[in-house]
């Protein structure tokens, strides 16, 4: 397979890295996920995470075995079992559906190779026509507010939503970024900051309740977040804290944009009532705080009614429902 | 001074002492805070913390002061030390006001021991009050979504918006108490579980971002908090995210209603606008999950248009502005 090294995620000689973003900021480590069984891990425990790139990790992963041999019942046994490590973005079936599309063909092992680097490349590539349509949105001085991670972490590429912030500081456009923290995983505190350090973007952490108070100040001009599935009626899912923004921004008509690559809309989704929305476990948000055994609850992602929302950053263009 | 107990306070021959709150719920420790430099340590550091109890706990200590000897200027001077620990709650410096109002007199010692029990008998029944207004706002099967703690640990008597949710429950309601974690510094999570759980109420501990979905899927009919100062104009200051809480109550059309004790209303501020916010040190926001240095906000309160409020419970009754 052709090499190939992102911020989170290389192929090489010995077959597909992952950097372990649970250890991030703290600590860069490089993980092997050939297997299937860890890959799955990794996908499930958020080693590697974001909507775009655990589409990209667990299509790698299958072309990584294929070329290695595996057999086409065992691709499609270990198809399921990669669809099955998340249950919200729909990047991760996409991909793994398209990789193994032509299964009944003689030369089905080049196939998958073939059908996952493609993924890899078409996910680089989307990610720069999002920043494209999306940089023209920020304006000198913008002041924006981002949550979870959306950059270099989530897919193979620049980014969805931490792309287009990118490329509009590139550009040389002078903005401030606040990056609400994230709970319980603490995406944007561990990951965001950390990428946008690497960058030299300005930036400010807060918590996930100050964003209101912040807003009311006038000190928020634009809204940017990614999204993990993106339904037929625009409603649309995205981590957990994204609805409650976006319900602030419409208050205080504060602009409040999506992006996402196409391999995020569902068509197949007629609405964000039928987006499958991941329950994870309880303790992620009791264990820091709270006397042991404190019920709790902790679903990963939220959904937002398409009507909040200033517009879609798409690769295909900016799509305004 | 006359024996007391409560959650969070004593007072027995020794002096005065409060259930050191950094520690809950893992650690039960008290400590003793009879020196003017110890109380205004353990109010600054949030050792004893909630606005009618800050103001009750610096009048206790004045009052055992005056007891023990201290002249005219040097309980003037404690004074200030003690309203000069935390800015935003003015229940603080009216209770410091109110103690050494009348210093002028020969008997000054007896004035401010005096005062000062009677401050502390008073939060008592101020809190009785409260519940006994509010308690007819919930109904049986409602699900009330709270931040920060309001309850036993932030008063000398059952509390103000926890207070009302209390007497509710006590009176057979069947209810359910949603309770928002409260970052940075989790006292949803440490205090306010663990006073629900003392007085058997069922509760499940959320993050602060997962408000709104939870409002949108039709799980919470009331939200109840607290406060730190009401303006004249009925805008009013209470913990960071309150004022979130607020917004998404207002668009889901969700009762929001703020309990507080007339000792929290300040009548020389006229609006939010003049109401002293906290910042506290930006590390207990970036300090789990960000980069060693990362650049983060934390003001420690936030502001909410009493247009936002569907009622504000007073001892002295049910104000709708």
């Amino acid at each position: 397979m052709t090499p190939f090294e992102s911020l989170g995620l290389r192929v090489d000689a010995k077959g597909i890295w992952l950097l372990d973003q649970t250890l991030l900021p703290h600590e860069e480590t490089w993980i092997l996920a050939n297997e299937v069984n860890a890959m799955v891990e990794a996908i499930h425990s958020l080693r590697v995470r974001g909507a775009p790139l655990i589409g990209v990790s667990a299509a790698l992963c299958l072309g990584w075995n294929a070329k290695n041999g595996m057999s086409r019942s065992e691709i499609l046994t270990s198809a399921k079992k990669l669809i099955d490590a998340r249950p919200t973005a729909v990047n991760l079936p996409w991909a793994v559906n398209k990789v193994t599309e032509n299964l009944h063909e003689v030369h089905f092992s080049k196939e998958v190779i073939d059908r996952s680097e493609s993924i890899l490349k078409e996910d680089v590539l989307l990610c720069e026509k999002m920043a494209s349509h999306g940089e023209p949105l920020i304006d000198d001085g913008d002041q924006i507010l981002t949550h979870c991670n959306t950059g270099g972490l989530a897919t193979a590429g620049i980014g969805t939503a931490l792309g287009v912030i990118r490329r509009a500081f590139e550009k040389g456009k002078r903005i401030h970024v606040f990056v609400d923290e994230t709970r319980p995983l603490l995406q944007g505190a561990r990951l965001t900051s950390w990428e946008l350090k690497k960058l030299g973007i300005p930036h400010t952490l807060i918590c996930d309740n100050m964003s209101g108070s912040l807003m009311a100040e006038g000190k928020v001009s634009k809204v940017f977040v990614g999204s993990d599935r993106i339904a037929k009626n625009w409603d649309f899912a995205n981590k957990i804290g994204t609805y409650n923004l976006a319900v602030l921004s419409h208050f205080h008509r504060i602009p409040f944009y999506v992006v996402a690559p196409h391999t995020t809309m569902d068509s197949q989704c007629p609405d964000g009532s039928k987006i499958p929305i991941e329950l994870r476990d309880p303790t992620e948000v009791s264990r820091i705080g709270a006397y042991k055994g404190c019920p709790s609850y902790n679903p990963a992602f939220d959904v937002t009614p398409g009507s909040l929302v200033s517009g879609f950053v798409i690769d295909t263009g900016i799509h305004r429902p």
